[in-house]
């Protein structure tokens, strides 16, 4: 973002339009909580009393047990807009760049950083490959090679050892014996729940560190409700515990605990977790939502996969056309959509939504062969063609084969 | 398109895929089906016999009872390469264009015109407002405001009294007394279904002429199957008989016939149509799928309608963004999605499918509200802000205060 956005102040959402609903805003640490008083402690010694808690806490950055990750010039994406502007500043200064972690974050920072031409910029993943936990290979791949593209240095299945410096860090040495020269290190390999002061309060934590939460966002506290990223969720599939933590859900759980708070009101039975993505590298959009092959065969799920490929204008020579690729996954027997990955032009973004959708509602692949769209040549594929469509039709048949 | 494309052959698509897929085609106009013998007579007198036939006749352009209709320089839109390259070339002849009709073929047509700096364009509806069978008054209106920027002349709630001239076209000559000078008269008031040659087989037409069908596509007569414009489309909501004609419905009954024709094996239960529309005017993207307040109203539902507006990027200052307003119209105490209609830059091509997917599977807004989407700054609105999220959120307040 750092180059696209001349200012990151003028994007800060700002107090207003929680003051007019009426909200007082107090700024301070809560040090501990009673549930059973009902009440806070602020750092300060000021002690709150409340009728209703909502914790949203969310997550911290995952620190690695890498000798030197606390040298200078290590960051981490820290929810604090001072710790933004410092990183920022340091991005501004430095050339030579290691990111270590191949996420979405690692992946799209490093796809920001490379619109500088003079940044030497490596990006570190131990897996085998780059954002393994949401898409397929394939779209793994594509999202490698346009990274390389831009001259980004990418070095997968490999383990850092130390991040080497003085105070400030001067190099990283990874497993392979490659000693990379660097100014700056991002530590973009993962998240936990912020979940301490829930934890001394005795609230019920599940294994991952997430504060456990019913359907309507009450944790095992009267009274004390968790949303967003600390709060639990539980796979949509497989009702595990779901290490996975987006703004989306965050907004939906805030809803789901403002308008049950007092009282249950709505029954919004929270479904769990299908992890819907998007994101841009390279100038080129990838979303994924719901289970992948990878995530299939870990879970024990039987799948049927189909892809299928247009153009997402039609006549496909349109200018501002992009080749449309979604692949689709069906569970085998049931014929039910399980998950989809979706890559090309900025249609993506609201494409996975239909996607996300039929996952949440269970649709069957038979009636998304017969789903009705919308299309036009500005905006869509055509109807003839177009892959979400074509990749269900294909599917029919292919699980058809599958029943013997 | 004129303007876009160099050349509409290259965007002919050809009969190499249907070749390849071992399907023979005869060109030749059949005019006679005896149903019965399970035969087709051709224009030259040849006869084929068939198996399993399939009428896929399309519709022809309504012609109005106007004097003048037929006079050189006056066009409809036919499904023709020859009609449709004689029409291009008188168009870029013309410089005074008249369009009557002011439906998505007359409004697209007049904003694709506009780009042409000296032609002098009018745009005739006999209805009050634009596109009033698909919209609502604000889209409508916004859509009018956005074609007279394009110094596109509209006139609405005004009927053609005649098309003047003696052998070519000169002028139009309007109720209200006013005499448009034309070179050029395209008629685009709608279509109707080509269903003459089964109407004169015997086979059961609908009142609006369009050819009977069941939920898989068969006609009353056995073996004759009838799919797109021309086979009868029933409304999802009332199951009246639905004129609306689209090529995404069309492909899929194409699908659903193509899958049962030797027997039914996918029980694809046509849903009825649902209308889902986008377009792109004035360089805005519009959609709509399901009942808008005005259908509801004459269809006698009762419903609540919300509207939502915000950045579809975010921050709302990225360069591209667009404003993206979403309006949905829900049943007044089921509280089921009934109808969506969305503005605003291209992800409008997908969100409206997300809007049309709801609506077939009938979504209640508490999961609306609840709805796992995926979002991100390049791609989509805030998480916070989704209009699609928000309007539904909305409507569950006001659902709430119609329930006594």
């Amino acid at each position: 973002m750092m180059h696209t956005l001349a200012d990151t102040k003028q994007n800060a959402m700002g107090n207003t339009p929680l003051e007019k609903a009426g909200i007082e805003i107090k700024v301070g640490k809560v040090v501990s909580l009673d549930a059973k008083a009902h009440t806070v402690t602020l750092g300060a010694g000021e002690v709150l009393s409340y009728e209703k808690l909502v914790l949203a806490t969310g997550t911290e950055a995952c620190m690695p047990p890498i000798p030197g990750v606390d040298k200078q010039g290590v960051f981490t994406i820290k929810k604090s807009m001072s710790a933004m502007n410092a990183l920022r500043e340091k991005v501004h200064q430095a050339k030579k760049m290691v990111i270590i972690g191949g996420g979405f974050i690692g992946a799209e920072f490093a796809d920001e950083l490379s619109k500088d031409p003079d940044a030497e910029i490596y990006l570190i993943e131990i897996m085998p490959k780059l954002l393994l936990t949401v898409f397929d290979d394939e779209f793994c791949d594509e999202i490698t090679l346009l990274l390389e593209k831009q001259r980004i240095n990418i070095r997968t299945a490999v383990r850092v050892v130390s991040i080497d410096g003085k105070e400030g860090v001067e190099s990283v040495s990874l497993e392979s014996g490659e000693k990379i020269p660097a100014d700056l290190v991002l530590l973009s390999i993962g998240a936990k729940p912020s979940s301490k002061l829930a934890e001394k309060a005795g609230l019920r934590i599940i294994d991952n560190g997430s504060i456990w939460v019913d359907d309507y966002m009450r944790t095992d506290a009267e009274d004390v409700f968790a949303i967003g990223d600390c709060a639990l969720k539980r796979d949509f599939f497989t009702r595990k515990a779901a290490p996975v933590w987006l703004a989306s859900t965050a907004t939906a759980e805030a809803r789901n605990a403002g308008t049950n708070i007092y009282g249950i009101r709505v029954l919004h039975q929270i479904q769990g977790m299908i992890a819907a993505f998007s994101t841009q590298i390279g100038g080129k959009s990838f979303a994924s939502a719901g289970m992948t092959c990878r995530t299939c065969e870990r879970e024990g799920f039987r799948y049927v996969t189909t892809t299928a490929v247009a153009p997402d204008r039609h006549p496909g020579m349109l200018p501002g056309a992009s080749e449309l690729k979604v692949k689709l996954v069906f569970a085998d027997r049931a014929g039910v959509i399980l998950g989809g990955q979706v890559s090309g032009g900025s249609s993506v973004g609201e494409l996975i939504n239909v996607i996300a959708l039929a996952i949440q509602k269970r649709v069957p692949v038979r009636e998304l062969d017969m789903m009705q769209i919308a299309t036009h040549p500005l905006l869509t594929s055509a109807p003839t063609v177009h892959p979400l469509i074509n990749a269900a039709h294909q599917a029919l048949a292919k699980l058809r084969s599958t029943i013997k």
